[in-house]
């Protein structure tokens, strides 16, 4: 494979490929994930897991650098990376967090098909090119017509009447920024967009908040670039936010349903920051704090 | 004209031309319902008005007439229609307020560009066929590319940061429901959907939730469609809500971040319950109801 000009093998991942290696990044499904990070962790190699398998397990650090590096420091030889929409919607929410302290967060997300897989890119692209040609519209990843469609559904269904996806936002957003009691609820829903995803956000925090405060908090932040600017229309769009290391974090004013409430925008690349780059960015900054990758 | 096979004749809209009607469907701008609808009163005519001229006056009733037909019983002449948003909300909202008694709600909504109006749907399907072709897309309507983008923006922004549109929601529900003191916030977004607009709805209650009884107060609500089996892939989408004269409502469930509080999910039509359908429907419960059309 070619990338980036250079030649690259691919190989099929076998417990052996993992030998004299420092760090695997994995991007595969759970179940790829379970069946090889243990194979890679009896070599010594550090897995960095972009799946779901690993994030809720007690005794695995699930991590985003700007928040919590220094749980990797307890890693047992696996590290995992968190759903793309918890990833994105914490670059706004945790600098407002180490400010006002937040107790309730309210996410609606607005997530692009890049999130399902190359096969729903695929599929936005037939309907979207049938369409243009005045063809009848096909679908075979999404229950219904993705393009000029919304579906307020993504991963399967709980009993509570919550997606994994959403369970996913309010579980990890716990375990990130170590609150267990935080009340979160959130409502994810697929919007025909190719790449980053987008959330709204209704923040509830212990004590008083201050714009000026936020905006200085949110602009200083590594993880986010404040783009907050109305009047001048200056807002993050998911466009804009596509192959963007940073989170667009914008629209930010008093909540007026919450006492201490702050509503926020933000729009992340789901690819990178709600993906591997997360993944890379915690190598990267492990590294540079001395943190071993040798599991104790 | 022709509609529906029928020849009509679009005249100039003058003041005689309102000379012997009994009622007027007020579909244009605010400035030209504020120069035109006292005159029709003025000729003895019921002016049902979808523009956001008249709403928030004290004396000019704001109707669902699923929820506050009542109101029109103190008509002046002028009878105010709904932001569009604001109409799809109430359909899953106001049956559950009956229940329950809202105390807060937040929205987050999902709108198609034919809320702005008809050039908007152009240039949608311009940059849809632009984007077919390989062309480069151009825009004129919205500040950035709405083809695969959301914008975070509808209408213009207050001092308080929150949008003409956003500010709607929240004193509009108010006066419909009659609950000047109900908390609300709003984000406003712009979704690649030519029709029926989306709402994610978190709302917190004075009474404890039952969701059998929701389900039931939803299912008989004249305005709603009940659409909530997601183990089934069943919820409401705007495609399938898109020519629709009820709302669906869907994704019914607990808020985990609220003490009584219900997650939803509403798809209506802007263009119908959003906009001249709530005026007709007005006008035929008006009659049926026998509340007299000429004001006192």
């Amino acid at each position: 494979m070619e990338v980036g000009g250079k030649k690259l093998t691919v190989q099929e991942a076998k417990p052996e490929a993992f030998d004299g290696l420092d760090i695997a990044l994995f991007a595969a499904e759970g179940a790829i994930a379970k069946a090889l990070a243990p194979e890679a962790v009896k070599r010594g190699c550090l897995v960095l897991d972009k799946s779901s398998a690993f994030r809720m397990d007690p005794t695995i650090p699930l991590v985003v650098p700007e928040i919590n590096l220094e749980a990797t420091r307890s890693h047992r030889g696996i590290i995992a990376s968190p759903n793309c929409s918890t990833a994105i919607a914490l670059m706004g929410l945790y600098p407002l967090h180490q400010l006002f302290g937040v107790k309730r967060a309210f996410f609606a997300t607005y997530q692009s098909v890049s999130g399902t897989g190359a096969d729903a890119i695929d599929e936005l692209e037939a309907q979207t090119q049938a369409y243009a040609k005045g063809e009848a519209l096909t679908k075979k990843v999404y229950p219904y017509q993705i393009f000029q469609n919304v579906i307020p559904h993504i991963d399967s269904f709980g009993g509570d009447g919550y997606t994994g996806e959403e369970t996913k936002m309010r579980e990890e957003s716990r375990k990130i920024m170590g609150l267990p009691a935080l009340k979160v609820s959130a409502t994810c829903v697929r919007v025909p967009v190719v790449r980053a995803h987008s959330v709204a956000v209704n923040a509830e925090f212990e004590r008083p908040v201050d714009l000026a405060a936020a905006r200085q908090a949110l602009a200083a932040f590594p993880g986010a670039s404040l783009l907050d600017d109305p009047a001048n229309k200056v807002y993050p769009t998911p466009l804009d936010f596509s192959r963007q290391v940073k989170c667009g974090v914008g629209r930010l004013r008093h909540d007026t349903a919450l006492d201490n409430g702050l509503a926020f925008w933000v729009s992340g690349d789901n690819l990178w920051k709600g993906a591997a780059l997360n993944s890379i960015q915690i190598a990267e900054a492990m590294i540079k704090a001395g943190i071993p990758l040798k599991a104790k």
